[in-house]
């Protein structure tokens, strides 16, 4: 094995004017390529990620420290989100291929205009941390946009350097083997790229799954080119979860161990945990809730992705216990072994996390070897919105907070200063009314639970995978088959003659694709 | 008549507070409000502006300087926009409604799961000045909004105030006739309230249609916004035209009439007026072009729409001939009834220029009483290379660019140059190949002309105004059917009870409409 490729050097500027050019090259032959040829290519993607798993696995559970397992589930979703693209394009109404005859009644007249949706060129994506497969070098983002006709160039998560170039070099050399042009799909890597790559004059969108910090700096930047590009960022969520008082009444055990196990998937660390959580009835009702989910939690402690992800942790846990919520359960933070960690006694865990977090200061919590154990906070909805900047902002790892409702009154009230989450879930009675609910909750975010828990999200034509901002910085999705419309945009021709028009938008539908003809969709 | 109630002041923070707040509410209401019921909505907006349409147009001529046939053509125009958005809701798809029943045996599963497109909330609308009716207060973005199931609150222009304060009161009388929640259109007005506007935390998105330093300028305090917020922008295009040398053959004369026609539409204030275009040959050909174009330039000068929008065309008038372009016909930017007005020889254009344009400052060329005359100019491809930033920029008013190419070469080196436009404009024989212009002008503009003049933008299902930046700040319409998108984010509802869902989403599909059940599109 040639080791030396292995290693992820840094990509320099010169560099990347290279691999962007190439790129320009290869998006435009790309862009005239007809749809089935593109579909073979994002299939041989799939077909050589499945094929080299085992490896893949293997690198990636050692530099995210996530279990095979769960890593194995992960690669088969990513290939899965390749091939839906296959049958997205091979439906074709992604399109949006529309024909309006010439009407000279209209007013005004309307010639012969024919609309569809073509790539915008080459696509920069920032890979997440979390999901080194499925948000990834050959993630959900690099899919769509190789699926829409546009080149790719990646910029590497720093967690899982090797990870990214071997897959990197899987995806290169399926793609060169199905034909795709040379310089289609590029990795870069390196802290100092990804402005650059942002900024590059040569780049047409961005995706990126990050954090709300990361994010938000290279959303300032895309905003500020003397060409504006669309940023399509996931920053951050803390998906809201309503328990209601019946709900409670009935359910609460199985929900406080549902729970339990979604806040601690993967170590906390997805998108979509729950981070907070409203919890009717008095005090009693409550801390009995919290008690159950504090004796629900896994005996285990985790390494997280990266250390600076630990450290943040331990800093927003120590910021929380700051504001005032109070550690009911798991470790506040602290590092593995230490006596709260499976407490479900309030006091304890306080007196855990005075061990484990002697401050707020950067390195708080995290012990020697970076374990850390699950932490469930508590608080009421005075103490949430009187320090709603640290108590309603996501904290990223295996905690959430439970927040105490009197009254419907005050549940809405907390519920209205939440900022936007990919996801908001309902637990509640069939008899409940939940009207209010779902509007208060609808605005507020992109996905809405009626029971279950929000992490796992299908890869479907249905999905939506955003929200209003932190979660997305923009009206799209970044799973699913509607996540293709990020990298296109609409063209029309006008009183064009037949040979100039691309197949999609010729009389007859020759590639028999879902079309709107006259205002009517349908395949003729 | 109500004189105080016509004079349009200044919206101070406070106020705008008010009715922000007012239009929050109402966009509340109106996000339940079934489509049908909104449907009546649009047309009551629609048959109250056409029931006032002759004092609108009588208002609107005066304060536009437009006359009073082509305002009357715009005022149908708009209410043909409210009234397409009445056939698109009723044909569902723009929900983009789609169900996935649960598939466990999908990769990863996939439970109930449904989605649709919601309204935003409250969006803000920037009126034009050069369409006081198609693109201001009652114009597309309003219609679409408002269509979508927003609230919207219109800044007027200043250039026509009392058309604003007008349509907004006929507008505002018909929607509440027709049972619209109180707040749910409004109209704000003075300099001051145009920022504030977009950084009002309650406003959700921006439609505008303006200059590019005007536009620009919002754009970047919606991005800057701590929750930045869509700013659909239309700024400014040039609408390139390319002449093949076998159409120069053929249709000289033709394409002469043609272009003098379509420059000189609106005194030239048109968003789709042709300002660059490319003539094939040596000088001689290409003199003769222009000469014919000057020939063909109406004999009549036009009071723009607003002073300073005149100060701007005699400035960048005198820019263009700074910057090497030559005067060929009509009046450099001078003042009206100068001996150049219907001059075919660039000496005598440039001596009138000289006469008009005394130099590059801010009220050079306009004359006493601000009457404008056409300006033809001329450059060869070097000279548009060396001083692209001037000559291959967008100069509103009656003038255009003619730019002698030598070959295919030179030709293709301009149009690289380009920056997006809004449409381009390839004018070719039937015999020849237009693979490659094709090529090189779709990366820059959103509509593709084969023959005809980018004037005159019909609205219907398959229209695309819209192309890359500066001509739009996104990947959307601002004309058209698909102009909804903007205003409309999805939602995905899962494992909803059947209770919880709106209508649109329910089994059996109450409502009729297009949908996307398991992938595929139809009215199940």
């Amino acid at each position: 094995m040639d080791v030396g490729r292995e290693q992820v050097g840094e990509t320099s500027a010169a560099e990347l004017d290279v691999i962007m050019a190439r790129a320009v090259a290869a998006a435009r032959v790309a862009e005239g390529v007809p749809a089935v040829e593109r579909r073979r290519w994002l299939v041989a993607a799939a077909d050589a990620i499945d094929a080299d798993a085992a490896e893949l696995v293997r690198i990636a559970a050692r530099e995210s420290h996530l279990p095979e397992a769960r890593l194995t589930g992960e690669l088969a979703r990513t290939t899965a989100q390749l091939r839906l693209f296959d049958r997205v394009l091979d439906e074709g109404s992604y399109l949006e291929a529309t024909i309006d005859h010439p009407d000279p009644s209209a007013t005004p007249p309307v010639p012969d205009l024919r609309r569809m949706l073509v790539p915008l060129g080459v696509v920069a994506v920032f890979s997440a941390s979390n999901f080194p497969f499925a948000f990834s070098v050959a993630g959900g983002d690099t899919a769509s946009a190789l699926a829409a006709g546009n080149a790719v160039v990646v910029k590497a998560h720093p967690g899982h350097p090797e990870l990214s170039e071997r897959t990197a070099r899987t995806v290169t050399a399926a793609l060169a083997e199905a034909g795709a042009p040379d310089g289609l799909f590029a990795l870069v890597s390196g802290f100092d790229v990804g402005p650059l790559l942002v900024e590059h004059p040569d780049t047409a969108a961005v995706g990126f799954t990050g954090s709300v910090p990361g994010g938000r700096a290279l959303f300032d930047i895309a905003a500020r080119r003397p060409s504006p590009i669309p940023f399509y960022g996931e920053l951050g969520s803390l998906n809201p979860v309503v328990v209601t008082p019946d709900a409670l009444r009935q359910r609460g055990t199985e929900l406080a161990r549902g729970l339990s196990e979604s806040v601690t998937l993967g170590a906390g660390q997805f998108c979509t945990k729950p981070g907070v959580v409203f919890v009717p009835g008095g005090e009693r009702a409550s801390d009995a809730f919290a008690a159950a989910v504090a004796q629900s939690l896994p005996d285990t402690t985790w390494t997280l992705l990266t250390p600076s992800i630990a450290e943040g942790f331990a800093r927003r846990t120590a910021e929380q216990l700051a504001a005032g919520a109070v550690a009911v359960g798991g470790s506040a933070g602290a590092s593995a072994g230490s006596s709260s960690a499976k407490s479900g006694a309030a006091e304890e865990a306080i007196a855990g996390s005075d061990v484990g977090i002697p401050g707020a200061g950067a390195d708080a919590g995290a012990s020697a070897d970076g374990q850390v154990a699950p932490v469930i906070l508590s608080a009421d909805v005075s103490t949430v919105l009187a320090h709603a900047d640290t108590l309603l902002e996501e904290s990223f790892g295996p905690s959430t907070l439970l927040v105490r409702y009197a009254d419907d009154d005050e549940l809405a009230r907390a519920l209205t200063a939440l900022d936007g989450s990919l996801t908001a879930t309902i637990h509640a009675e069939p008899s409940e009314e939940i009207g209010d609910l779902v509007a208060l909750l609808r605005p507020r975010a992109g996905r809405i639970l009626f029971g279950g828990w929000p992490t796992g999200v299908a890869v479907s034509w249905a999905q939506h995978h955003g929200g209003p901002y932190p979660s997305t910085t923009s009206v799209h999705t970044s799973v699913g088959a509607t996540a293709i419309r990020r990298w296109l945009r609409p063209v029309t021709y006008q009183t064009a003659p037949e040979a100039a028009l691309p197949p999609e938008l010729r009389e007859g539908n020759p590639l028999g694709i879902v079309r709107r003809v006259d205002g009517v969709l349908g395949r003729s």
